[in-house]
C-alpha cells in the first residue's frame, strides 16, 4: 500500500463530530502553555498520557522534572502528528519528548500504525532536533487474549526494529508479562477498564520511564559538552524491548 | 417520531469495534461485584461516573457510604439501559441509585436523549422498586458556547419537567453558572479537557450530591417505618433545577 493511503501517517485534526470543538480547544491550550512554561520534558499522546496527569504519581514523579502533558483522549497517530506540526513543539526547547500513541488506531493495520508513529518521530526531530525522544511501547489491553493485543504486539515488534536505527530515540517497551498474568488475563487492579491504568498500573508502567528520564536529563549537559553521540548513551540506558 | 425508532431508549450492548471486548468485560465485572458487595448506593453511567472513582474525593466522600461505581467511558443511554436489564441491578438492594448519562448521545435529539434517560429510570424502578433514584443533570461542555451545550440545556429542561411526576426520583441539576463564567467559557481548572472534571470540578459537582445522598440514607429507614411517601421527602431535599 502506498504511504499516501495510510491515514495513520497523514496529519489530520480530529473531526468535531460531537459539536463542542473540545479537541481544538485542548490543542490551543497546549500551544498557549508552550509560551507560558519552559518544560524540560514534553509528554504527548492519547488518553494513556492524558490520564497520567490526573493522578498523584504525576505530581510526585514527573512535575519535579518540569514536565508538561499534551495528552488528548481518543487521539490516533494522525491527530498527534497534526498537533506537533501545528504549534505544540514551536515555543519550547525540551530535552526529552515522551510519546505514547497508537492504541486508538483500530482502523489501521499494525504496519500502518507503526509507520504513523515513525512519522511522528520524524516530525518531532524536525521541530526539536536537539531533543531525545522516548517512544513508549503500546501496552496490551482487554481482559482476555484478543486480536487487538496481537496487533499491538506486532506494532511494538515493528517499532523495536525500525527505531533501533533512529538517532536520539529510545524505544521503551514494557514486557507484556508485567500486566498479563499466567492465565493470559489483565487485572482491573492494573487497568480498571482493561485499558486505562489504575495508580498501581501507572506505577508499573512509569518506574522504568522515570529512571530513563532521570538518566537522560542528568547526562544531557554532559552529552552536549563532550559531543558524545547521545544515541549511544540512550542505547546504554534504555530498557530493551522484550 | 415513533419511540421504536429512538436508538437512545432501545437497550443495546456496545458494538466491539476495537476488538478487545472490554465493554463486556466491564459489564461482567460489575455483575460479579453485585454478588460480592452489599452496596447502599449504586452509581451508574458514562465516563463522568467512571472517572469519579479514580480520585481521592470518591474515597473520602462516597466509599464510606458503601457506594459502588458502574461507570463505563463512552456509554450512551442505550448501553446503560442494556446493562441494567442484564444483571447489574439483580443481586443488590441499594437504597439509592445515582444516574449520570447522556453526554455521549451525540447522534440523538434532545428529546430522544431525555426519553432514553426516562427509559433507564423505568428500568431501575422495575429492578429496584424500593430504591430512590437520583438523576443528575448533564453538565455543560466545551470551552466556549456551542450547540452541544444548547442541546444539553434542552435535555435537562425536559428532564426537570418529566421527572417531576416520577415517584422516588429526584432530578439533581447543577446550575450551569457553577462551571460557565461570565464570558461563557469553561475553565480547564474545572474540566481539564472541557468535558471531564478535575478534582476541583468534581468537588463542585458532588457537594450537593453528597448532601442529598446523606439525607436520603438517613431518612430511608424513617420513611420505610412510617410509610411516608418517599417522593415528597425527596422533593423537600432535592436541589431544584435552575
Amino acid at each position: 500500500m502506498s504511504s499516501k493511503l495510510n491515514t495513520a501517517s497523514q496529519p489530520q485534526p480530529l473531526e468535531d463530530v460531537q459539536g463542542d470543538d473540545r479537541w481544538m480547544s485542548q490543542h490551543k491550550r497546549f500551544v498557549f502553555l508552550t509560551k507560558e512554561r519552559e518544560p524540560e520534558v514534553v509528554f504527548i499522546g492519547d488518553s494513556l498520557i492524558q490520564q497520567l496527569a490526573r493522578i498523584e504519581l504525576w505530581k510526585k514523579m514527573f512535575e519535579p522534572l518540569h514536565c508538561v502533558n499534551f495528552g488528548i483522549g481518543g487521539d490516533q497517530t494522525q491527530h498527534v502528528l497534526w498537533r506537533i506540526l501545528n504549534g505544540e513543539m514551536d515555543n519550547v526547547e525540551p530535552k526529552v519528548v515522551v510519546l505514547l500513541v497508537g492504541t486508538n488506531n483500530y482502523g489501521n493495520t499494525a504496519k500502518e500504525v507503526a509507520d504513523g508513529i515513525l512519522a511522528i518521530v520524524d516530525a518531532i526531530q524536525l521541530k526539536q532536533p536537539k531533543a531525545h525522544i522516548i517512544v513508549m511501547g503500546i501496552p496490551p489491553r482487554g481482559e482476555n487474549p484478543n486480536k487487538l493485543r496481537d496487533k499491538i504486539e506486532e506494532i511494538n515488534n515493528n517499532l523495536a526494529i525500525q527505531l533501533n536505527d533512529v538517532k536520539s530515540c529510545t524505544f521503551l517497551a514494557t514486557d507484556p508479562a508485567v500486566f498479563i498474568n499466567s492465565e493470559g488475563t489483565i487485572s482491573p487492579t492494573d487497568m480498571h477498564d482493561f485499558l486505562h491504568f489504575t495508580n498501581e498500573g501507572y506505577r508499573k508502567l512509569c518506574e522504568p520511564l522515570l529512571e530513563l528520564l532521570q538518566d537522560l536529563l542528568q547526562n544531557f549537559v554532559k552529552v552536549a559538552n563532550t559531543s558524545q553521540d547521545s544515541d549511544s548513551l540512550a542505547g546504554d540506558l534504555a530498557t530493551k524491548a522484550p
